[in-house]
């Protein structure tokens, strides 16, 4: 009977939406956060809007990591201090606590780790992390929240890296339209929908990205079945390791959210999610897909957006006259 | 005994307290604003929050008047399109409502003439009205949120400004402390707050800060006992009528929030507050302030701090196939 099914399911879109059920699935649903520690959440809250923790006092987590735009900057590779390239795509900030490790090339283990990686990038923030401590010290409301988390006499950049991974691990998006049919509402999707998730599954995207995050599990080689094409000269996990067998190996990308985290790829060189498919089909999967199996799995892909994080926009306490001053010219 | 009190008032802080009472003051408490078209405001929160109105897809309103610093950046001078320095300190956007025109030199009537000026001008937004336009034309949700409240077929740059300049006239900031001792609450302020709000009243200050904003409705030079000494070449009102008597004649700008608005006056020279309090007792006033009434002063201006606008963080609509891409980098 079940065979049966599965026959039908190949003929009939109607059928197909009933053949296909929740149980067992290669992908999880996104549970909503609970959260433990609400004043660590709030303080990481106002260090992530902070742009103080950066020298040209311009330039905060959240101005790569936008949360009103998928947690990204939807641009090819960022603006970083003195308005410099960037040399990658700016990765999600969001469902973020689900990867394996943090960074495309994986280089730091958890969100606290990578929490320091920008402050100090000259590419980047272009700050120092004595100086970012200094201004945090120097602000008596800052001092408070902090003794009031950690209950130590002085600020330290594990306990600000501590913070900001704490407001990330609440960045989920639970509630997509896919993971209401996981839980069991048939209705939450259409036949197009469901028709790509099955491809998604049939051509072996599955096999990479999986889980609840849909993806952010493993590293792999970008081109796999035909070579990568691209004008950035990223290594991927070669870049850490020296390794030739790891060269244009990336950590995998969630596809949650992936409708608003355009462009795509280590290199923010494709702008259509489309696009993105078809070279995933055929580089890493060796397919060609036809112009409806792209649409078919494209229109799954959007399923995935979830609810997006709401919040108040933090309120940060004014510098005072031991602040570090900005220095966005010199 | 009106006389008596005012004599004693002289001698005894306590007293002071007593004899000054808030009736007929020559500023006045904020209120609430009353939304009248709620779905306006939230369009105009997403316009002010998309960096898509830039040409680099990095820029909003929000990078210069940030709402989680007191609606300005604390910058000495604003960083534009390709790090471009601003040349001038950007207002506050808090109660901008309230100005007798907006712009330092007063160049545009109001909030809705402002808010075009900074997408097209190159050293800030650098972008131009109509890709703009393409942009938010481009996207279905905006499509349907500009056709919600204006019910016309196409978006016009009218109508954004329009939007724009609605959740800008929400940007106000009732129930500072000062407020509330304006309303009756006697105890809102200390001997401290009230010796500085009298000294403030009786060296001149509310001769141009004063009304609802403290400030803010009128133009008056900048240097007008002793010529204030700058490096920033901005002449001011002058620079748009030609007229010598203009020179460094600016809109005297809001005193509420100042405590977080720093650094302060059109070039942004003066990071403490007290600095800026000594600046312009001696330049407008004429007047030589000792320490302890510099800090009585500063502690009255502190008061001025009201409740922040308090919101959720606007999610931004995706871009589509139809969408001018960001050019950052060229």
């Amino acid at each position: 009977m079940r065979y049966l099914t599965f026959m039908l399911a190949g003929a009939c879109f109607s059928l197909n939406a009933l053949a296909l059920t929740p149980g067992n699935e290669p992908i999880q649903p996104i549970e909503p956060v609970e959260v433990a520690d609400p004043a660590k959440v709030e303080l990481g809250k106002q260090l992530f809007f902070d742009p103080r923790l950066s020298r040209s006092g311009f330039i905060s987590c959240n101005s790569c990591h936008n949360l009103s735009m998928g947690g990204s900057d939807n641009l090819t590779s960022s603006i970083g201090h003195n308005w410099q390239q960037g040399p990658i795509n700016s990765p999600t900030v969001l469902n973020s606590s689900m990867n394996l490790a943090q960074f495309w090339d994986g280089r730091a283990a958890d969100l606290k780790e990578q929490a320091a990686g920008p402050i100090a990038n000259p590419g980047e923030m272009a700050f120092t992390h004595d100086l970012a401590l200094d201004v945090l010290r120097s602000i008596p409301q800052y001092q408070q929240a902090f003794d009031r988390v950690y209950g130590k006499p002085q600020i330290t950049l594990d306990e600000v890296t501590d913070a900001i991974a704490a407001f990330e691990e609440t960045l989920v998006t639970p509630g997509s339209r896919f993971d209401l049919w996981l839980k069991g509402d048939a209705k939450a999707l259409n036949d197009t929908e469901l028709a790509g998730y099955r491809l998604f599954k049939e051509v072996g995207c599955t096999a990479c990205h999986d889980g609840q995050a849909v993806g952010g599990n493993s590293f792999q080689k970008m081109g796999l079945v035909m070579p990568y094409a691209t004008l950035n000269p990223t290594e991927g996990v070669a870049g850490l390791t020296g390794n030739d067998a790891d060269r244009m190996k990336f950590k995998v990308p969630t596809l949650r959210n992936v409708e608003l985290t355009y462009p795509y790829f280590h290199d923010g060189a494709y702008w259509e999610l489309e696009e993105a498919v078809d070279v995933m089909a055929r580089l890493q999967l060796g397919r060609e897909l036809d112009k409806v199996q792209v649409e078919q799995i494209t229109a799954f892909l959007k399923t995935l957006t979830g609810e997006q994080p709401s919040f108040a926009l933090p309120i940060l306490p004014p510098s005072t006259k031991a602040t570090p001053r900005p220095k966005p010219f010199d």
